[in-house]
């Protein structure tokens, strides 16, 4: 036999691949979106497919419950093709056509948009792109003044912008002719200006005016979001988000490098982020708005490290190997058609630099936002993302540092964990009398799984209803039906939602592994603020404000985030929700060209604490594997309670 | 019937067309080469093919000889296929891969390089091509060391060579983690700068320490030539030529220009030019020295301005519409990459910058070799390529203009004129009594055509020997068996060479439409000579030194051109041959920055003269075409004979 033939159920899409060949190898190859956090190592139970025809070979995993084994269910990961199959994925059945969603910004957003801007004005940065529209009514040329089309736009803008030597692309060399004679040689000319360079972006006809588009682009592990701004105003005219295609390749960025070194990895990464997820935002936004993507003529991007790198398609691989070193913080000039983002090809692209292989441009991005770099207060700024990413300090010193939380506060590596998106329960409170849960669903509609800050809230509940103790067993001697024992997998659980309750019939449960995980996670960036606040001499009481940021979502119950250990116990008003704080400073680096000199300056000037090699981090990390805490002396309001 | 497949022998190339597709269409479609000077429109009789089988349309033509039409010979031009056929072009029967000749620069070449490069040096024009090499023996980063790759080598280039921002491409950035881990950082970055720009080019081990290689060509309308050189010592390492693939296109710049305003037009001579031909060079020449074309960082390539157009793939049209006006002079910042050269896609590349439509870096680059802008003494050089372009002056001033000469020096528009290769025959005597012909061939073989030397001395000896009159008519009333009255064409001819002589079995002859095309070819020389000496009120006489240049080939007998009135009447000694002076310029510009300077200087303040527009060219047009002139005072040492 040559191969077999895999057809995908719904989308009918059809690939071929050698015998034994895994079915999420498969459905990578396919395009057809499966989620796998665990990047097809067989322990995360996400990419769950019915097998409906065809041979195959299987691996058992204990996460793949017996009901679903009988019903003919298997995981994508350890099912091998041995024939021709048809097969449907079950977990997300959704193509990355339609996980386009609306993003409005929310209210704190655009606050914190109008906060740093007038934040960035206050200290003299000032908000201009850097791209400009410049109207050249040039001479038409005769017998007589017979200078070329280059050399007379080049004399027509000195003439109004001094002497330059503008550089252009052949692509836009080209097409000088015609616009000029198009047109009647009076053209509006698109320059980027930035160290002293003269870049032509665009030349077009005067009478064709049209306004100056830019977009900015939150890269995240999980989650891609994007705005398209009107650059000349600022202007936010459309937003969009789509999760990030790389996650069919594993949920976090470890697994992500593995990945790309194999053959073909690297590639594949940057196809399902560029092509795959950033292409279909521009493009849904530029449809929204009714504009060409040509018409953006510039993009900034934020990302972690592993992100940037694999945007560009630079390979990742020192990033996860001692020492850590990321190819570049800064890049050199780069437009469009070099990494492949369908806008204007000419467009520059920026990517906001990040300040260590852990510590991201989505952390600078952030930091510039927030603020910190322009603050007398001592600032904690918490990314809460995929990973936990912490800066602490002011105007005169930052710090920062990342925690390996995992993806856990993005419902990642739990076992009904899903993203803070339609469907998901985002607020949790349990009844202390009848141990009944109460909770509300992103969207209002039945819940499909649970969210960053419904977990919280759920763990908090459980903990202070005594349905669990500090280390996360469940109290099986509590009598209630939502108390089960799993047996396949041998540890408790507790029922949120039934099986009626929910919207494809399945349980939305936690269990014990999940229950550790989560502590694991949330004591990783617990111990990582104490040792951060250790290498600046500083106690929690010496923080002035805490800025939360990232995918958790904005309903984050902070009382609940004290009372299970996550954040330290400090006032209710010194805590502050930012938001998407990296899409927030990629906004700023994209309307000014001052912020993009400050991000630089941030990501060169902070300095990083590699968690791991410092001392007393580990006794801090296993003291902070408790509910709240170890030492309760830290949470002296949670244990009166 | 769907369409016609077409079978080209002897290759056996196969092309699928559209009923009603000329086979002249067709073989170019097929990258089957066929000569077409006349860009296809039936005149000039070069691209005659046989019909093996299959049924066709054609029209008839007067240049094709009745003998050849019973054999079943047609042009391809004119005829149209109406089934599958299987056809043999006869003209040229070689693909372009074959038509790669070794060109070992000639001595008079040789010669002039050496005497240019003395000159500039002479003029503190330094010798350095701009590519540098800097080795960079980097500490290799450690937790404490954690600088990024990239801003580890910036910084390493700063302690070298002062602080940089330098540029580099994606590319090169994807290579830098491997290059620097694989050689344990250390390593030799070839940098680029210009204008204070810094280029990062390429970054390599510093163990595998190779030469850098440039290459300079000629971007002739008929040849194509170029030089492989070694960057740091000046030495020309390979040198080889080939016909430029556009000729199927047509012979001149004018049928070229209408062939690229068509359908795909601009991008078929583009391919032809670069892929069909400059790239086959490089090909050829890294070959036979065995290195890789990524081993050459630079490309200098000096063409007329339509040439520079196409190979970049930017609309010449403008370049025929009155005001005549290119695209660019000098161009943006370009690399290899963008252009489609095959050599390392990071290779800037410095096209020689032209001084207008019909005055390109050609003769820019011909006029920085013939060291006029350093020349004390007035002097008038000739290019007589295809085109025939002439530039008088001094260090003080320049003056240029071109003449419709067309392509007669290349053998164009001849109907046996060939370009001086093999085969050719390049020097001819008839005996003054018997009217019998002594001729020389290129390579010493049979001779198969006649290149522009041989015209000359063929014009002039059958003027000498009175078997044409001053105006080119053949005295029929001569009694010899080579004069003869072609039926066909209703003209006189006189045979060169006949059948048995030849190589191909075709007879070699000049008839009186050759002979009044050449005639016309050496007026507008001669005319534009005296209208440029003109603008600058002088005269002939205040000439020092004529220098010849082009493909018209080393052996152009001076007296015989002086005899013919192709060229002024002055003592033998004022004229030289400089050979490929546009190789030669381009060869200064690929290894002296300040050569390339100088090039943009002259180009710039050169002052072109419209001939068509200029009172009184029109008579001396007229005047000229006449053996040797109808003012018998300008040459009375001819008169004398």
């Amino acid at each position: 036999m040559d191969g077999c033939t895999i057809l995908f159920k719904p989308q009918n899409r059809i690939i071929k691949v050698k015998e034994g060949t895994s079915l999420l190898e498969a459905a990578r190859k396919a395009g057809v979106f499966i989620d796998a956090p665990c990047g097809g190592s067989g322990h995360c139970g996400k990419c769950r497919i019915r097998i409906l025809e065809g041979d195959y070979r299987f691996e058992k995993s204990l996460v793949l419950p017996d009901a679903d084994f009988e019903k003919g269910i298997r995981l994508a990961c350890l099912t091998y093709a041995l024939s021709d199959m048809v097969v449907e994925p079950l977990e997300i059945k959704v193509t990355n056509e339609v996980l386009v969603e609306d993003v409005d910004p929310g209210e704190e957003e655009k606050g914190w948009i109008k906060k740093a801007r007038r934040m960035m004005e206050d200290s003299g940065i000032e908000i201009k792109s850097g791209l400009e529209k410049i109207r050249l009514a040039l001479d038409p040329p005769t017998l007589d003044d017979n200078i070329p089309d280059w050399e007379r736009l080049c004399g027509g803008l000195a003439t109004k912008c001094g002497p330059q030597s503008p550089r252009c692309s052949l692509d836009v060399l080209k097409r000088l002719p015609g616009t000029l004679r198009g047109n009647g040689f009076d053209i509006n000319v698109i320059l980027a200006r930035e160290h002293g360079d003269c870049e032509i972006i665009d030349v077009r006809g005067s009478c064709a005016d049209k306004p100056l588009y830019g977009i900015c682009v939150d890269v995240g592990t999980t989650t891609v979001a994007a705005n398209l701004v009107e650059l000349e105003t600022g202007k936010i005219k459309e937003s969009a988000s789509a999760g990030n295609l790389q996650m069919q390749y594993g949920a976090d960025v470890i697994s992500r490098i593995i990945y790309s070194t194999g053959e073909g990895g690297l590639a594949a990464l940057k196809h399902a982020v560029v092509e795959g997820t950033i292409n279909r935002l521009v493009e849904e936004m530029t449809a929204r708005l009714n504009i060409y993507p040509e018409d953006i003529i510039f993009g900034v991007f934020a990302g972690n490290t592993t992100m940037a790198h694999l945007l560009l398609g630079v390979e990742a691989e020192n990033i996860r190997l001692e020492p850590y070193i990321p190819a570049f913080r800064n890049h050199p000039p780069l437009k469009a058609r070099d990494v492949g983002i369908r806008i204007n090809p000419d467009a520059p692209v920026f990517i906001v630099p990040g300040v260590a292989s852990y510590v991201g441009g989505d952390i600078v991005a952030g930091v510039l936002a927030a603020g910190i770099w322009d603050s007398d207060e001592n600032v904690l700024f918490l990314d809460l993302g995929t990973n936990g990413e912490l800066v602490c300090g002011n105007r005169e010193v930052m710090v920062a540092c990342a925690c390996s939380a995992g993806p856990a506060f993005e419902g990642g590596e739990i076992s009904c964990g899903m993203r803070a998106m339609r469907g998901a329960i985002d607020e949790v409170t349990i009844d202390g009398r009848t141990l009944e849960p109460c909770y509300s669903v992103v969207g209002g509609t039945k819940p499909r799984g649970i969210c960053g800050s419904g977990l919280i809230d759920l763990v908090a509940a459980m903990f202070m209803t005594g349905i669990i103790d500090p280390k996360g067993k469940i109290n099986a001697g509590l009598k209630s039906e939502r108390i089960r024992f799993d047996d396949n997998l041998g540890v408790h659980e507790y029922v949120i939602a039934s099986q009626n309750e929910t919207e494809d019939g399945r349980e939305i449960t936690i269990n014990e592994i999940d229950l550790d995980n989560f502590i694991r996670a949330k004591g990783a960036v617990y111990a990582g603020i104490r040792t951060l606040l250790k290498t600046l001499d500083m106690n929690v009481t010496d923080i002035n404000k805490i800025i939360i940021a990232g995918g958790i979502g904005r309903d984050l119950n902070i009382k609940n985030s004290i009372n299970i250990g996550l954040l330290p116990e400090l006032e209710e008003e010194k805590f502050v929700y930012i938001g998407n704080s990296s899409l927030i400073g990629s906004y700023l680096c994209l309307i000014s060209r001052g912020a993009r000199e400050k991000a630089k300056h941030i990501a060169e000037s902070m300095t990083y604490v590699e968690l791991s090699a410092f001392p007393g981090y580990m006794e801090e990390f296993v003291g902070a594997c408790f509910l709240p805490h170890t030492d309760i002396r830290l949470f002296p309001g949670v244990m009166k309670k």
